[in-house]
């Protein structure tokens, strides 16, 4: 059974998340269902990261085994006549049969963006969080800063999962504003992430920005693994999952 | 009665066009049922340029009188509180009791975004035309520069149309290729344009991309007045009323 890896993009507005679910259209399902066109029988994909209800991606990454041989240009070609133009398939590559989209990622990148002027363009709703009125952006950066390296992020974990093997590594943290938009994004590059991480993260870099609090608060935040000190989970619109890293 | 001159932006994409119709969502009525409310009566508003069902703006120019006086800042911030996420209005100035946006605009820009790449993006595929392949960017611009000065441009009106007063002023026609993606811009400004003329040029400076016929063939169908001559109309999505200049 020849596998095979798949990157894809998304604009994840009108979808359940990444996941199957009982109820609406995931962006695993609709993959599956094309890939059962093609195979003539059923085919289970597995993705990199679970992408939450609304949240997008550039670069997601799945893979999936096939029975017949197929060349990978036909396969994009043939994945993208049968998926809703809101999801599209950019290129494939053969894999190993043993490759695990997730366990095999040294690390994933996300991004997420912050409308910070009054009025949101129409264009750009679907993927921003608006955040209206003044951000001190620097105390931002410096705190953003404080999140890199390897700490325990159970504090920034959504409440209920398991507080086991909360500790992750984060390569990069940065802040940096638009030149040509009111936009603010956030890019964060780890070796994995916790359930809502990156969105906690965000909600409390903008408590910070507005200044509730001290850039070295982060650093309570993190130590204390405790959920209800971060700020709020940040809307899901507003994250993208760049691109995973092998 | 003051006068209000409003700056609005919208994605077309889910709408009718500008004008009320019948049946469907169109901008104008979405504008004039925000403003009935803020006027507790009926309000008439006119528009700069009548865009096509699905042709987006990020600068379409309106006018409407009110009985009461009101801050143009509130103004703003009431329509918005009003109209749905993809149609944002952007700014409010008082205006003379006569201004009209059509009659009183010195030029309009309209831009094209053709997506020249294998796969559309999922962000974009709402804003683009679809042309993969080769396309001869020497020979569209050339052509494009040809459209360039007063002309009759009966050839790129919707056919059954009026065919009197169908001489117009184009001050500059520009076709530039994106430097970070799959993309070619085209751009036009010109004192006024006909119904479909710019999807008209643009279906046609297509052809001579594809190598189909020579730039000078569209010196041909202006001089011919000819609607049938010309290419085909290239469809809504990809149309953008940029600004409307005073």
């Amino acid at each position: 059974m020849p596998r095979f890896r798949i990157t894809i993009a998304y604009d994840g507005t009108d979808y359940v998340g990444w996941q199957r679910q009982a109820a609406g259209v995931s962006i695993q399902g609709l993959l599956e269902d094309a890939l059962a066109e093609i195979e003539e029988g059923p085919v289970t994909v597995t993705g990199a990261g679970r992408t939450d209800a609304g949240v997008h991606a550039l670069g997601q990454v799945a893979a999936f085994s096939l029975t017949r041989p197929i060349a990978t240009g036909a396969l994009v070609r043939a994945l993208n006549v049968r998926l809703p133009d809101a999801v599209r398939a950019l290129a494939a590559q053969e894999a190993p049969a043993d490759f695990h989209p997730q366990y095999a990622a040294r690390s994933k990148t996300y991004r997420y963006h912050i409308w910070n002027g009054d009025v949101v363009s129409p264009f750009e709703y679907r993927y921003v969080w608006h955040v209206p009125g003044a951000l001190d952006l620097a105390a931002m950066g410096a705190a953003a800063r404080m999140i890199e390296g390897r700490h325990d992020f159970a504090a920034f974990q959504s409440v209920g999962r398991d507080p086991a093997h909360t500790e992750r590594t984060v390569f990069s943290s940065l802040v940096q504003r638009s030149e040509d938009r009111d936009e603010i994004a956030y890019e964060i590059t780890g070796d994995g992430f916790l359930r809502h991480m990156v969105r906690a993260i965000v909600g409390s870099l903008v408590e910070i920005g507005r200044g509730g609090r001290p850039p070295e608060w982060i650093r309570e935040v993190i130590a204390s693994r405790d959920r209800s000190l971060a700020g709020r989970t940040a809307p899901s619109a507003g994250l993208c999952l760049v691109r995973v890293e092998y």
